[in-house]
Formats: structure tokens, C-alpha cells, sequence
């Protein structure tokens, strides 16, 4: 049997992991990893640090560099090479060589779309103005780092308040960079938090002196040199500033996969199955550009998270080399896990949110309660609040959310198998987790919130 | 129907519990809870941080005085009053009034015993030397910490490397004491830790000035003053010191009970079934005095902590008042989760150590890996390390332990419910937990341990 070649398209997070899978499945295949930027295998979540300043140099964020991932972890790698098209009937990719413009075609066995997803952006004219910035690649944070580093900028304007919105909000205040974030949705971080929780952080980000505005940005006004000097809102204001980030969120490029005839989701992502396969028989995907399953109501997401993206490049890579050996591997599925630290404000989410739950199907309601880190009684203890998404009729356990400045995040993780395995608040109440006083107060936050869900649960 | 008589007895933790249970089953309910000390529902697990002067009045500990528990929470408090004897049979408690030495006899329906546990003493002459201290009540706390501020203490020996001996190691070290702990078992904390783990203890003890020695203390001298001066080793060893801490650890207080022909367990704690019964019709426990089920392996086991005592006593207090009306309530048993925080590090255990599994009958082998608490490019990571206790054959998570300065203890969190619905390291691998770089990193430890763990199940 010749050995099978497999091209595996996209070089952040899940192509590699996709492409290290695949040549752990079949040693003897041909992988090779097409990125259209500089760089592979780097930590596109550490990007707000390093605009910070946090981490000194972009290079630490790079866990492989192409040379090194080919001498350790086999197949070959090509970045700056473009992918133009797909045709897997015909087993054929368009590429080009970005540094030649040399543009041609290479036949494959296999493939693996690993493509990720781009920011979203506004509907607004300028946005080409050197002064804008989105911050999805490790290149466009050099970038934005080079442009503080050269220029005096006072005011920044972020458009959005998700989780990228709120970490670059703080990254420009620890650079001295005043900040007002326009978010028209609900509040900061809807994405993880309803209305009983988004005021922690709403007031963690005042205190730090950073402006939240429920606006929406409709225009962007432009010096003579093409530089945006305001954003215009939705409310006739001018918000002078000397850049505009794009914390929007991100949509999944579809764009070749779509030109492929690839079947997409109801979400707009790839829909692929358990085992990572596409509509087509010799195309697999993961990462950022697919919609994976929530394993609490069986429903179709997209969560462009980074373990997601590894968990299914994993599974991609083992399933599209594997020739039939073994059995094929499957991705569960998810419950949702998400956290972000806000000026020392621990967020984390997992599972169904209330109003996801409720569009769902469930009849759900929460509860949120404020307890402690530790024992009051022992230095540094710190509120803990917690909400948890409960079906009413049976008392299990939907969703949850946890915000604290200690002891916060970690106690969300506790509750992402409950979920997935549909605890109701009456077992969890009966967890007998630890209890000392310098780390966990004899109630536990998790128990007393489920102590208080238990009395609305009706059976 | 008249209204019932429960005498509950002891105060510290589980009989206010059960006691508010009690009234709250049946407010008709004429509810007695005896207490032989002047204290009543204070937390013990603080006292430590008293000794320590890092909780400064012993007042704090205390959750509710004699005169607020009767007012808020219904029943009756008689401190200074010891109970003598019980008499089941004859619905009898003979009861002393310290104040008074007046002993008389008491008419109830239904006991519930709370008596909790004491300090195991050596098998030594001249513990009662007034530098020789005990540290399980709130009194003896009290005496502990004036004796340490009359007498200039330079140097202590700790007999025991339990938790409350490194937590009183690092109170006295506090108090600028130097200490010694003698541990002659296989070493400190090793209820907790097997041999992998141990030794990041004892480097944090010994950094902090703590000297444990492998040594068993076989003899006390004494001054011609009665205080002792120094403790004699099994390797004939005379340690010097002005102060000694018995902290090797509980037993039950039994005596009342097995004079009340109460059944003991294979632990030699009370014998109880879900419901709190002891074998008497009219007599429950709960607390440190009795023996639970261990949700792993069915066993009885004796883990005297406070939140198996408050939810025993919750048990035992609403099924005593209840009579008849409703379900019972059932204790579910425990995983067994404990934690300690020494000199900074956090120190958490869950479900069965490596020698249990295998005493229990399991084929189990262990992992133990490092990893980080969070993204290590991000300022202050701190490592984890993790060790999984898994049956061989289908990877069951039996046990495990965690340790590290920071995100160590709640990570255990997150296994307990594991440990109790017998998930497999393979599940565990596919957890989404939460993922950000100030609070976990990309694969957190949990997950690279089940993977570590993973290779080595054999099905």
C-alpha cells in the first residue's frame, strides 16, 4: 500500500494537534500542514499578555516553530503558502506559495480543514485605517504592539464586550491606554453571564477606570492622513480616540470549505459528525471552524475555544490516518466550559446559560448566591458567587456560572461533569468536598448554592 | 400527641446541627442539647489560625453563643452539664452540672449522641505536665495560646505529622517557636500522601524551619517543677523543649455509648445504618463518634471531619424529631475528601490512597504527574501535582491527591464526584474543563494526568 499523503489546511492550534495525530496513526503517511501565516502552533489566547507586556517577546507564544515541529513531530510544514481551493473528488488543493506568488496544485488522499475563524467585523467604511486593529493572529498583535510601542495613543475604543473585548480592555490599561468599551448587546460578557452576575464585572472594569458604554458603533471619523480620530455611535456621540480594536467575536471561515460544496451546520459552522468527518468521504475537520454537539440537549454549537479545537483536531487527525485500523476515534461532544480573568475577577461558565436553557425547551430557573473562597474567619477570604441553571421538575443541574476575584474558576471545572452527566442539586448538595480554612469555608459555595436551588426544585 | 423530648448530646459541630434538624422536623419538638464545655457550635478547624494569633479572639470561633442558638434556632442549651450515663431502655440520661456537681435524671424520647472524638494520648507517664498540650477544644486552645503568652517558649515538639500536627507546626513557627515533629509512620501527612508526594511537604516543612524526625517519642523528662523538659526518642534521643503537642490524631468517644450497650463498628466508632441508627430504636448518631460508608467501596470507614459531621447530623436530627412523617433522610456516605494548607502549600486528597485501593481488593495502579496551575507564560504559575489512583482493568478513578502552592485543593474538588460515580480515566481526558492562561492551562493537570493514566489501563 503506497503511503497515503494527507493535507491538512490551517496551522494555529488544531491543525497541528491534527497533523501530530495523524502521523502518530500512520507513521508512514505524507502530512503536511499549510499555513498562510509566519507562524504555527502558537497560543492565540496569550495575545492579550503580550500586548500587555505581560509576556516580553511574541516568540514565547510560539510553541513550535515549523523546523522544529517537522524534526519532532514529523511531516512537513509550509507556511506562508496559501490554500485557494479544495477539490476533493478530484483529491486536488490550489495553493500559493505566498513568498513566490507562485500558485499550483498538489494531489492528496486526504484532508483535514483546520481553517479556524476570523474576527467579525462591523458593518462600517475606514476599517482599513492603520490605526484599527483586530487581534485573532499572533502577527496582527505584533503588529498592534508595534503600534503602541511607536505612537502616543491615549484613548482606545474597543468594539465589543466579550471575553477578547474585556482581556484587551485590560491589556491597554496595564499599557496606560484609557479605554472605553461600546457593547449595545445585554452587558459585558453575555456570553457567559446574565443580568445577576454581569455588574461584578462591570465594576471590576470601572474601578480600573475602564468605561463600558451600551452603544453601538455606526461610523468612524477620519483625520486627512486616513487615521480614525472618533468612533460615532449609535446615539449621534463622537468618542475621539487613537485606535479602534475589534473584539466583536469571530465567525468560522467557511469561505473554501463552503466553495468545496462542504456541508455546513444551522450555525453557519462545518457540521461534521462524532468522528470529525464532513459530507465528504475524504474530508475530515476541527478546530475553530466547526460546530460540535453540547452534550446536555444533543444541540449543535459553535464555541471556538482552544480545547475544543484540540480535542477535535485529535480526533481528526486519528480518524482521517487510521486506513481502518482500530476503531475510529469519537469526540463527545461538549458541555461548554469558559472562563476569562478580569482585572483580578475570576469568570467561568459551563454549560446552558438561563436564557439557553430556556430556548432549549427546559423549564429552568437559577439561582444566585454569594458565599466565601474560605473561611471569612482567615485572611484574604473572598467573595465567591455562584449561579446554577436548574430544571425545575427533576433539580438537575443545566448550567452554571462562578465570579470571584479567588477560588471562582477552579469551582466552575467541579461542576462541568455534573452537568454533562445531569447531577440533580439534591446529590450535589450531598458532595463531601474538601473543607479546611485557608482554602474552602465549611460549606462549600457549590453546596450552598445547590442547598438553595433544592428548595425551588418541585417535584 | 404530646410533645417529644430529644436529648442531644455534645456541642461542638454536629449536635448544634442535628439539634437545629431536630427542631426544624418538629417545631413542637422540646429539644436538649448538653455540653459538658462552656462553648457550644464553635469551628475547631480554626484553631490552628487562633494558636496562630492569625484569628485573634477565640470569641470568633464561635458560631453561636448558648443564649443566640436558643433564641434563633429553637431548643434548649445546657453547657457545663456532662452526661453521665444512658439508658435507652428506660429513656434515662443521667446528667452533672459542673457548676453545681448536682447530678439528677432526665426523661427523653429519643437521644442523638454528638459526642465527637478525642485526642489520641501516648502511652506516656507525665502527660499531664503543664506544658503538655492538647488542641481539640476550643478551652484547650484558649489555654494553649495564653501558656504562649506567659512563658517564653523557644522550641516544641509536635508528637505527630497528621494534619493537625503541620497545621499546629506552622502556628507555633507563627509564634517564632521552633519545632520539631516527630512522625514515626512512613511520614508526614501520609493519611493523605503516598511516598510520590510526601517529600513536597516535608521540603516545605523543612524550608520553614520544621524538623520532622522518623522517631517515636517513648518517654517524657521532667523538671522537678512537673513541667516536662524534654522528650525521650526510640532512638534515645532527649529532645529539649518547653512545650509538647499531642496531635497524633483521634479516636471516638465511645465510652457513654458502649456503657449504653450502643453497637460499635469494625472502626470502633458508633455503628449507624443511612438513617443515623444506632442499634437501639430510640438513639441516633452522628459526627465524629461514628463510622460512615465509603461510596467506593461500600466500607466502614472512620474519617472524623466537619462536613461528615454537619451532614450526619442533619441525618441524624431530622430522622430522630421526624416521627414518621415524610422520608427519612439518608446519608449517601462520603468519597472522603480532605485538604490542609502547609506553609503555603495546598495539600488535597480524595477517595482511596494507593495502599487502600489495594487493601480494598482493587487492581490499581498509580500516576503522579507535574504540571503547571496555570499557562506558565503567565506570571505566578505555580506547579501542580497530581496523582491518580485508577483500577487497572476498565481505568477507574479509585483516588487521588493534589498538591501544589496554588490551584491545587479545588482541582481535588473536581475528582470527588468523580471518584463517586466510578469514571474512567478515559471520560476524564474528555472533560472541557475551563481554560484561560491566568487560570488554567491549555490541557489542565487533571487532564494530563487521565491521559498519563490512560496508557496504562490494560482492558
Amino acid at each position: 500500500m503506497p503511503a497515503q499523503r494527507i493535507a491538512v489546511i490551517g496551522g494555529t492550534a488544531a491543525g497541528p494537534a491534527a497533523a501530530v495525530a495523524a502521523v502518530r496513526a500512520d507513521p508512514r503517511a505524507e502530512v503536511v500542514l499549510f499555513e498562510q501565516g509566519p507562524h504555527i502552533s502558537y497560543g492565540a489566547c496569550e495575545i492579550p499578555y503580550y500586548v500587555a507586556g505581560t509576556i516580553d517577546e511574541a516568540e514565547r507564544l510560539v510553541r513550535l516553530t515549523p523546523g522544529r515541529f517537522e524534526q519532532t513531530r514529523g511531516g512537513t510544514v509550509r507556511t506562508r503558502h496559501r490554500v485557494l481551493a479544495l477539490d476533493p473528488a478530484r483529491n486536488r488543493l490550489t495553493v500559493e506559495d505566498l513568498a513566490t506568488g507562485m500558485v499550483r496544485q498538489e494531489r492528496f488522499d486526504k484532508f483535514i480543514l483546520a481553517v479556524g475563524a476570523r474576527p467579525r467585523r462591523p458593518a462600517l467604511d475606514g476599517l482599513e485605517a492603520p490605526n484599527v486593529f483586530a487581534v485573532r493572529t499572533l502577527e496582527e498583535a505584533v503588529d498592534l504592539r508595534a503600534y503602541l510601542d511607536a505612537h502616543p495613543v491615549r484613548h482606545a475604543v474597543v468594539l465589543g464586550g466579550g471575553y477578547v473585548g474585556v482581556e484587551m480592555a485590560e491589556a491597554l490599561r496595564a499599557r496606560a491606554v484609557r479605554v472605553t468599551i461600546l457593547e449595545p448587546g445585554p452587558g459585558v460578557l453575555h456570553a457567559y453571564l446574565d443580568a445577576a452576575l454581569r455588574p461584578l464585572v462591570e465594576d471590576a472594569l470601572r474601578r480600573h477606570g475602564v468605561v463600558v458604554r451600551r452603544e453601538r458603533a455606526v461610523g468612524l471619523d477620519h483625520h486627512p492622513d486616513g487615521m480614525v480620530r472618533s468612533v460615532r455611535t449609535d446615539r449621534g456621540e463622537h468618542i475621539g480616540c487613537q485606535l479602534v480594536l475589534l473584539a466583536m467575536g469571530t465567525e468560522p471561515n467557511t469561505d473554501l470549505a463552503a466553495a468545496a460544496r462542504l456541508r455546513l451546520g444551522e450555525t453557519g459552522a462545518l457540521a461534521v459528525d462524532a468522528q470529525m468527518r464532513t459530507n465528504l468521504p475524504n474530508v475530515w475537520a476541527c478546530g475553530d471552524c466547526v460546530e460540535v454537539e453540547r452534550v446536555v440537549d444533543r444541540k449543535k454549537v459553535y464555541v471556538p475555544l482552544s480545547p475544543t479545537a484540540f480535542r477535535t483536531a485529535r480526533v481528526a487527525g486519528h480518524n482521517a490516518a487510521r486506513r481502518g485500523r482500530g476503531l475510529p476515534k469519537q469526540f463527545p461532544g461538549i458541555v461548554g466550559a469558559s472562563a476569562v480573568k478580569v482585572f483580578g475577577l475570576e469568570v467561568a461558565a459551563a454549560g446552558l446559560r438561563p436564557d439557553e436553557a430556556r430556548e432549549a425547551g427546559f423549564d429552568a430557573f437559577t439561582v444566585t448566591i454569594r458565599h466565601w473562597s474560605h473561611v471569612p474567619l482567615y485572611p484574604e477570604a473572598r467573595p465567591v458567587h455562584v449561579q446554577l441553571v436548574v430544571e425545575r421538575r427533576r433539580g438537575r443541574l443545566l448550567g452554571a456560572a462562578c465570579v470571584g476575584e479567588k477560588g471562582a474558576a477552579l469551582r466552575a471545572d467541579v461542576l462541568v461533569p455534573l452537568i454533562w452527566d445531569g447531577w440533580t442539586v439534591d446529590r450535589i448538595r450531598d458532595l463531601d468536598l474538601i473543607y479546611t480554612p485557608p482554602l474552602a469555608p465549611a460549606l462549600d459555595p457549590l453546596i450552598v448554592a445547590a442547598n438553595e436551588a433544592a428548595k425551588t426544585v418541585r417535584p
